[in-house]
Order: C-alpha cells, then sequence, then structure tokens
C-alpha cells in the first residue's frame, strides 16, 4: 500500500476531498468478462450512505456513482455489461456542500482529527469538512469492494458490529439475518435494541463512542497469501487499520490468542471432504502462515469514538495560541456503524487481490 | 508488502529456510554516507538469538552475519565503513542443521503450522524445520532493522514483553532498564520473576503460551506517514502482522478505545515548544489521520502459543488419513520472547521508509 | 510500471477509452504547495488537441479537463489554487462520440492495431474508436504533464518532430521558436515547408508515414535516477515507448554511438562552474550510468505510420474469415505530429518521479 | 523498476559491486515445482563470464554460483531439485580482486563512466572496479534469466551480435548454430571472421567499439502485456536499457519504421492454424498495442563502446583539477559481446513476469 494505492494485481487508487468536486476510484487489473452494472455498486453505496437513521450524520448525500470506464456492453452482449479488463473509474459528485463558515476548523487543531498532523505534514490544508482525512472517502472503498466481490466465485463477505461503547453482542444470539433489521449492522437483535436506548443517550449528551466490527469471509479456497510479506493477514491488518479512526485489528482469537495455551489454540484436523482437511476448531480465523486455510477467515477492528464532539475540548490554533473547541455540525455518534460496509469492502479487495496473486504465481484455480 | 520485499523507499527483500544454505536480506534504498560495521548488526541479532536461556528453543546458531555489499571505507574513512547508496545484503549462514528423521513432519500437518497452507498454496513444502515458514526468516529482520535504526537522527526505538499467557505486567512498575535483566525483555521485575516459575511450568508440562508485546518509538518527527493507504498505521500494522505467530495489532489504546467516549480519548493540545503542540494525552498513540503527531509511537501486538507442544494433537496426513502428532524437538515455550527485538527491527524499518518518503514528497527535513 | 500506472514517488494513473464516458488520470504523491490552475493544464491539452490543422484528426473534441481533486484555495491564498498533497484527478469528458456503424471494426481486425491482441488476451474489447488502445489516452498524459512540470524549479521541457517519413530536417537549422510557427512541431522552418507538400500528398493517397520525435530536458540537476533497474534512462525507456505507434527509443547518440569508438564518444570534462565539471561533448545525452549528469537530457523515438489507412489491407475475422479491410473515418496521416507534446509530458513525469526519489534517498536538493 | 529491483509477479532484486565480497539476486515469485540445479544456471553464467577468448576482459573469475534458498529436494524426488516458491537467493563470490593502486580512479572521473554522477548523487563511491555501475553486475542478471527461462513452457530465447562498430552482419546470412561458432556470439560466420581481425587491430590501438545486439522470442503466446503503462514493449524497453551502456533499444522495425508507408508497415494477416491468424508479416516485432501477438518478439539495443580505454582523455579530479586520464586495467574491447547472454536473460524475465501477470489476470493459459 503506497500512497492513495493497494493491492497489487487487482489495485485500487482513490481520490477525493470531503468537500471537494467528486470523489471516486479507479480499479486496475480487474479480470476481464465480469458483469458489472452500476446498480450492483450503488447498491452497496447505499448501505454506507450517511442520513439513513438518526445515528448517523445528517449530512444529505446521494452518493450517486457514476462508471465513466472500463466497461463495455454492445448488441452482442443483450446490453449486460462487462468488465474489459482495463482501468475501471468510479465516480461519485459532492452535492451537499453546503456553504458555512469554515473559519473556526481553519485555523484551530480539533483534537483527535488530523487536522495538526496534515499541517505538519503538508503545510496547506483542505479544511472543509477533514479534506482527504474525512470518512467520506470510504465511499471509494466501497464502491472498489463492489467490483471486487466479483472476482472470487462462490464467496460471500459479510460484516458485523460485535461491540459499542463498552457494550458486546451476546454471540450465543449471533443471526447474520438480523444485520439487515437494525440500524447498527447488529447480528443480536436483542443488543441492538439496547443500543437505540444508548446511542440515543450519547448523542443527546453531545458525545460518541467507539465500537467493534468483526468481518467474516466465506467460500475463500486455501491457499491464498503470499508469504511473508505478501501474508494475507497483514495485508488484511493494513487494509483494516487504513479506514478511518481504526486503531486495532485481529484474527481469529486475536489478542485472546495470547492468554491461551498450546493445546488450546492450535486448531486440530481430520479426513475432510476431497481432498481438504476438516478443521476441529477456527482459531487461527482461517490463516496459517500468512496463508488461507479454506476455513472462514475471520477479522475484526476497533473504531475509536468519533474525534467532533460537543464537548468542549482544549487545543491550539495554527499560530499556537491556546483555544478550547467545540466541533459543530452533523456528526456520527458511533462512526463504527458505517464502518460495517467498508470492511466488507476491504476484505473483498484483499481477497480479490490476494486470488488473482495466486493464480499469477501458481497457475491453478485454487 | 509484496511477497518477500516490505517498504517502498527504504525496501528489505528477505529470503532462506529454516534448515537451508543460508538466510539473508537485501536493504535497498538505504541513504548513503551512514556509517556501519557488521558489530552493530551482530549486536542486534545477538538479542534475538537462540539458546541464551532455558526459555528459548536450544537449537544452537552462532547467527553470524556477513556484509556482502553497499559499503564501502578506504583510508579517507580511516577504515570506518560507511553505506554508499546501493543494495546492501546481509547473509546468515546456516550451521546447526542436524540431521535428523523429518519423515513425520514431511508426511503430516502439524496443528496450528504453515504446513497444510503451504502444502495447498505451492504442492511442495522445504518440510525441515518449517523451512520459509520458521520463525528464523525474523533474524533477517532484525538485521535489516539495524540498517534502518541509523536512517532517522535522534530516534529511540524500544520493545518489551507486557503480556506472558494471562499474565499481563503491572505498568505502574515499567522500568526501561529491567528489559535487559531478565530473560523476557520484561520492564517489571516483579512480574518477571514470577514469569520464571510460570513459564517453567509450562516449559515441563510441554505446553506453550502466547504474549503481548509492546513497542515503542520516542523522537518521530511530526508528519509521517502518507494518506490514505500508505498511512503509518496500516504499514505497521502489516508489519507486524507479518510477524510469526502474531494475531492481532493495536496502535495506542487500540481495542480499548472501542469502550472509551469521545471527550476521553480526543487528545487534548496546549501550547507547546517551538511550532509543535505539546498533547496533554497519547490515546491515538502518536499517529492521527495516518500521518505521526510528534509523540511517541505506540504499537502493541499479540503472539499466539507456539504450536509446536509435547501434546498429541489430531491431524491428517499429506494423503488425508488420521493421526496424532507430539511435535517433538527443540522448541521456544514462548515464542512471544524472541518477538521483542524483531518487533524494533520491523518498527525501525517503517519509520525508515516513511521518513524518506515524506523527505521525497514534501522535502524539508520533517 | 504496472498496469496503468507510472511512476514510484509521483505516480500517475489513467483510465478511459476512446468513446467511453470520459478519460482523466489520478497523479498522486505530488509535493504540496505548488500552484496549480485548470488553465495551465488546458494549455498543455490544447497543443495536443485534434482537429487544429488538416494535418490531424478532424475528430473536433474540446478536451476540456476538470479537476475534481487536489488543490485548495481560500481567501489566505487570494483565490490562487495550490496542490495539497493529495490525489490530484483530472478529467476530460468524451464528447465527440458520433453514433456511427462499428460492426466491420467489431468483427474484424485491423492490421497494425492492437485489435486482435486485445481479443486475444482478454476475450472481450471496446472497439469503439479503439477503446483503451486509442492514443486518445495520452491526453490524460498530457494532463499529468502539466502537474509534473512543477515539480523540478527551473527546468525547460521541450520536443520537437525531426523526421517525418525518411525526411530529417537539417539540424544546423534548428530553432526552438519555430517549433510553434508550423502545424508539426517542427525546429526547421525550411523542412517543415517541404512537409506540408509531403504530408498534403499521404493524405491524399489515403496512407500515412512515421516520425521521430526529440525531447530534450535542461536544467536537470545532476544526481537524478537510481541504479540499476530505477535508471533514469531505463525509466524514459519504458516513458517513450509505451506511447502509442513507438517502436524504438535512443537517449544521446542512441543507435549511432554503436558505430562509434571510445575516444570519440566517452565526453570528455573540464573544470567547471562551481562544483560541476563541464563536458566538452554530450554523446550521452545527459545519463551516465542511469544517473543524470547536469547536461542536457536528450531523447529521441521513433514512432510508426499510422496503421488506420485507406489503402485496402488483408486480414481476418474474429471467427477466422478471411477479409479485406479499408479503415475508414477520420485519422491523422502522421500520428507522429501530436506525440511531440505526450513525449514533454512522460519526460515531465519520469523527471519528477526521479527528483522526489532521490530528495527521499539522498536528502538534499540535488 | 525500482532500485535494483524488476518485474511484478517475477521479481528479480541484484546486488553487489565489482570488487565487493559477492554479487547476487533474489528472484521472488518464481512458481513453484520447476526443475532447477545450480549447473543449470552456471551453464548460462559461463557463457557470459570473462577471459574465453582474447576479446574479452582478462579478469578471471569463475563466477560460480550457489543457490541459498528457495529449492528443495528429497528422496521423493529422487535427488531432483525443484522451486517452491519462496525467494530463490543467488550468490556468486568475487574471487579475482586484485590488490592495486586505485588512487587515480578514486580521485579523477573517468570520460563515459559513472563515477562522476555517482559522486554527484550519493557523495561516496565504491571506485574499485567501478563498484555497482561495473557491468560485472550484469552476472546476476544471467543467473536470474536462467531461472526465468522455466517458466513459459515451450519457449526459445536467442540473441546475437547483429552489428560492431559500423558493421553489420548480412542478415542473409544469418544462422543460428553460427553462434555458438565464434567469440561474437555473430549469427553470420563471414562477419565474424571479419570482426577478429577489426577488433584486434581496435584493441591493439588501446580503443574500443560499440555493437548492436538483437534478442529474439519465439513461442510467446498472444496477449502477454498489459496496457498501458505495463505494456510488454515498454517493459523490454526498460530492460534492455538497464544494461550497462546502452544507448538505445527497438522493437521489430524500430527507427525504420518511421521512414515506411502505412499501407508497409501494417503486418496483414490470413486464416492460420486454430484459433489464431497467421501474420504475413512481422514489422512489429511481435508486439501490438503493448501485446504480444504470438509472433516472434524482436527486440535490438545499442551498446556505446567501451569507456574505458588506452588513449588519454581530458577530465576532472574530485576536487575539481583538471587532469588527462588514461584507464589501464583489464578491459573488453567491445563491452556489446558480453551483453548478448544479458539481453537472453532480460528477455526471459521479462516474459516471465507477463507470462504470470497475464495468468494472474486473466486466468487460462494463454
Amino acid at each position: 500500500m503506497s500512497h492513495n494505492t493497494f493491492g497489487h494485481l487487482f489495485r485500487v487508487t482513490t481520490f477525493g476531498e470531503s468537500h471537494g468536486v467528486a470523489l471516486g476510484c479507479v480499479v486496475d487489473g480487474c479480470p476481464p468478462g465480469l458483469p458489472l452494472e452500476a446498480e450492483e455498486i450503488q447498491a452497496e453505496l447505499d448501505r454506507r450512505k450517511p442520513g439513513q437513521s438518526r445515528f448517523t450524520t445528517q449530512r444529505r448525500e446521494p452518493d450517486q456513482v457514476k462508471i465513466l470506464s472500463g466497461v463495455f456492453s454492445d448488441d452482442r452482449t443483450d446490453g449486460r455489461q462487462f468488465t474489459t479488463g482495463t482501468p475501471i473509474a468510479l465516480m461519485i459528485e459532492n452535492t451537499d456542500q453546503r456553504s458555512k463558515d469554515y473559519s473556526e476548523i481553519r485555523d484551530s487543531y480539533r483534537p483527535g482529527h488530523a487536522d495538526y498532523t496534515y499541517d505538519a505534514k503538508y503545510g496547506i490544508r483542505d479544511y472543509r469538512g477533514g479534506g482527504r482525512s474525512s470518512a467520506r472517502e470510504t465511499a471509494a472503498r466501497v464502491a472498489a469492494g463492489a467490483v471486487a466481490r466479483k472476482v472470487i466465485p462462490g464467496i460471500s463477505i459479510r460484516a458485523a458490529l460485535v461491540q459499542m461503547g463498552p457494550h458486546a453482542i451476546d454471540r450465543s444470539r449471533w443471526d447474520w439475518d438480523e444485520v439487515g433489521n437494525n440500524p447498527f449492522f447488529c447480528p443480536d437483535a436483542e443488543t441492538a435494541s439496547f443500543y437505540e436506548t444508548y446511542l440515543d443517550g450519547i448523542r443527546k449528551d453531545g458525545s460518541s463512542v467507539g465500537a467493534i466490527i468483526e468481518v467474516v469471509a466465506e467460500g475463500v479456497p486455501p491457499g491464498l497469501g503470499a508469504p511473508v510479506y505478501g501474508k494475507l493477514d497483514a495485508d488484511l491488518a493494513a487494509a483494516m487499520m487504513s479506514i478511518n479512526a481504526v486503531k486495532g485489528v485481529e484474527i481469529g482469537d486475536g489478542f485472546a490468542a495470547a492468554a491461551l495455551r498450546g493445546e488450546d489454540n492450535a486448531d486440530e484436523m481430520r479426513a475432510g471432504n476431497g481432498d481438504r482437511p476438516r478443521f476441529l476448531a477456527n482459531h487461527a480465523g482461517g490463516i496459517l502462515g500468512g496463508i488461507s486455510s479454506g476455513e472462514p477467515v475471520v477479522v475484526r477492528f476497533a473504531v475509536k469514538p468519533t474525534s467532533s464532539i460537543l464537548t468542549s475540548r482544549r487545543s491550539v490554533t495554527r499560530d499556537g495560541d491556546e483555544v478550547d473547541l467545540v466541533t459543530k455540525g452533523r456528526h456520527d455518534p458511533c462512526v463504527g456503524i458505517r464502518a460495517v460496509p467498508v470492511a466488507e469492502a476491504m476484505m473483498a479487495c484483499v481477497l480479490a487481490d490476494h486470488y488473482l496473486r495466486h493464480r499469477g504465481q501458481v497457475g491453478q484455480q485454487p
């Protein structure tokens, strides 16, 4: 991952600022001949779109995606559109750029935000809505992820919110079907009800909370991952950590594995179907030695609480003067919620890339 | 990070198997004119070397490093050796390759190891000592890290073991000077004493435990990191996750940040020295928006328990027959211990790379 | 250079097909704080624009560029726009997409074109106007080059057509000021007059001719280039060879150097100004050992004749049937002419990239 | 190509100086399961080895290659050695490091060499034998090329010297079998005889001459190459231009194509065998739109005369004083000769890389 590009064979380059003309991405290296309609990308974007419940920012952005290149249809395809193997450029124009007074954010550094560090690095900063450091950039990832999902046949990628603030779900109640039934992408209906009240309280306090997201990929063939620095888990760690506000990433048992003894952690095997062993457990989260084992790939990551809050915080201005700041505006009280579709997109992109890399080096369909 | 190379301007490519002829690395893109003697690299390698206490594998490897290229000295330099800006190749020859019977490991898949996944990917595997998937590869990283430490002036990088099995240290007793006084790189002398007894028990049981390592870089200038996929934390996450047996990585407060409220997590600022603000806390672990803030960069990662244990585990053979396996041989009861110098090396490499990348794009010394 | 991206620190990714919605590029890694207005990019695009004389295709494309991201202005900058260090996305919408009958080009392979090879590779092809293989893609390069020109202070990059068909210019009459005075970017006014008559004849025959272009960069500091595979001349060779229809690239004396003796080819040196030697000749074209010497960087490349001609050629259809083809439509009789601004753009991008790479590794302004 | 690495999936990183401890390379991304013995690599190295006739440098280097990693054999393979998919490190130790007086080359800049530019870039330089800029580095390429040849089944790669000084061969006498029969890799026996006398004269004069090399790959499947910056010809241009002393590269008709008319240059097609057309000519040198057509890939490049000559040349010292220099020592009077096996190696590496890249993106065996 370098600059604003990630992936080795399936490469995604994103661009755009929160309040600029447009944002988008170029997906390069996609296999040819995959069916791809704008509507499919739009469906993914709509899941991430702000303003869908009172628990996400009220900024109104239609987030309408346009495919600029890399697909083709004609009468021979009956009007169905296919990838051609050339770069797929996707663009989302910004529409809700309220004219507002940016003087405070222009001159002061909001605690927890990237205001100071962007200034320290570049000496110049598009401060409107956070500019390039805004989570709005993740719309471009979701669009790219919709393309990536097409690459590996038979794969399923789903994510869910498994903790909000200090409140974890009850995993025994996990039901993927519930994820679409509440505004939190929460797989535990009972905890989701609790979150409504809880997050309302946080929101009314002008505060915010963090969250933990879990993303699971099923149908990943064994053999994906390229030791030792192109390990599948290393690339997943980078992919998830690159999402705004993420502060930790773990695979399988993750940090809990540190507390285990060897005999509890090593997933045993028995004879399975065909030439694959059957694993009796999946502490490893589907990855051994950086290479997929055929078991579900399980990744979790922690999102810090939204830094924009209505409580006054101490800070400094560009010129070094001390100030007290309140970040007004339309904010997500739990920015982790909208990270759920982003997590799926990043998983899809990483797996698509490794699928192509494996096929390149080893040849057979893994 | 692709294949066996990481870094963008400061690039490290490693090679070698556990029981092959040699292992090593090529460090490319190092600035010219840095003093570099083999002894300095050797000193770092000696910290990672096996067989230094009864708590690490008894394999006896001198791990003697040889510089093959990229440095120069003559009478004008008074015999002192300097980097020339060309690739620095470092080689460590393997000496302790006991002839032993590999038939079991050749035909069966050790649970928790990469045996099955390497076979699934490549169809062929150097099974002796784990081949390429052996933690022995990390010697090459430590060698590269010794070079990387030279790149940023005034930087300090230190790591410590902060949890073994379920037993965390008492952070109020943290003393960096203690790290060198016990065989665990533990900064808390009292807990280190406890670990002696604890790990002896684990070892005698033929079992193993995991650990958590913390690595801290001080003196990192603000401005390092390249949004949005070349974020400093994204690269650190990949770097640490690529270390053998690592299952989780976090920055600053990490997973604990998910449980915080916004007003507790956002590090406040006051007027500081010169043109830098003074941060009143460092929940962010020195990184905001993927860019260093000038505060200490703090990374923690979890290492799973060593998979090679003396307890019999269920598994299958290459041919799919069910077997019960005991992994005999010389093992680390807590492989996390020797990950401490490796963590420092990876931190040094990532920071060196981002230092050069920043200087390339922005120009001034950050 | 991989897929549709080139450059290491100054990275350009282009997208778009000849008759698609839009084409453009993302310029990533540009230094912050450089003044950049759309008008400056437009001025370069206008030099490459088709339909400016009877000697280029009559396709009417305004080639209007839009900056989508990566720049910023506010009242503090007096409305002047500056780069911010984030990705600069540039877009050119296609407007002249005449509805026409593509059935012939859809089913048959035009000799000299990439029709067959795209089909052989991808199995699907946007055949309208050549799709991705159209020289229209070079508009995106010219736009990127306009940004690249800003990176190195005091640099001058100019290109000229020095041969059309078998007719070379008389180098003794070389006058850079003439380049803008004729429709061929020819620095020799007398030969330019001859080309008018000559190319009219070619055009009326429904034929085409090749050309040789020379591009010269002055003010390049010594020290740019990264041995041994990031050599400045290797990157320039790739950059120029990647331009449509280019079949050969040479540096300095190029192929003629093969016929020289050592004493004639080795550019002698004498004491110069300051710490740089003065070279008494520049057979090397400003590059020694892959690194710039401070002398003008001189590159020449050969462009083959336009493959679309009105003479009937033998070919086959997608289904393998034999056909005779005439490529009707609006063509450049000498596609080399419009390669002149493209050559300048590629030179600018390569030099900008190496300038940043050098600054990254070595630190001082070279 | 960046720093000292080239290739995207089949990646080669080389290291080493002319008079350092050792030189070599790491080949990363090689497919697993390819038979590979050190002897096969040695056979290629022996073709490039100096001191085989009076027409190459009399430096005596056995150039003995050692495989350090990435291959495996056991009783199941009957002792035959196969690649494992992990990095293949190859090392050649330097043995003939005559102690000599380097004071002149240390302090003065040899015209035509990289002495000045390395100093300008790095400020420090291993001047012994040219250090990193020595053509000795190409031994590592030849070793890597021996591995690359294994990747594409049924491919044939051969190179020959087709011009020495101003004297081109007679192509009507081309006989590949003659290439091994003379010390010049010349396919025209009659001209080879002439070269003996000619080059003896050059050598006795203490002078040198340039050369042109042609390399031809047969059996390249159609479809290799990745538009638009990963074009097969762009990568070949970079690969050849990166060879020491190369000043020009051309594909197919190359520079001569500039003088052709469209109807002569566009290779016509007729129905062929199976699903491939039959091309009636190959002006394009096997590449159309950056993608292989299935025709032989034909590349030529120009090598400048050896810069080390016995004729006194004007130059300056490091301190800027004017001097007259004679480059004593053991030199190749025509360094182009030993570029022949290097050309084959670079062709093999580029094609292997594109073969894997194509398989990655598109899937089927091309």
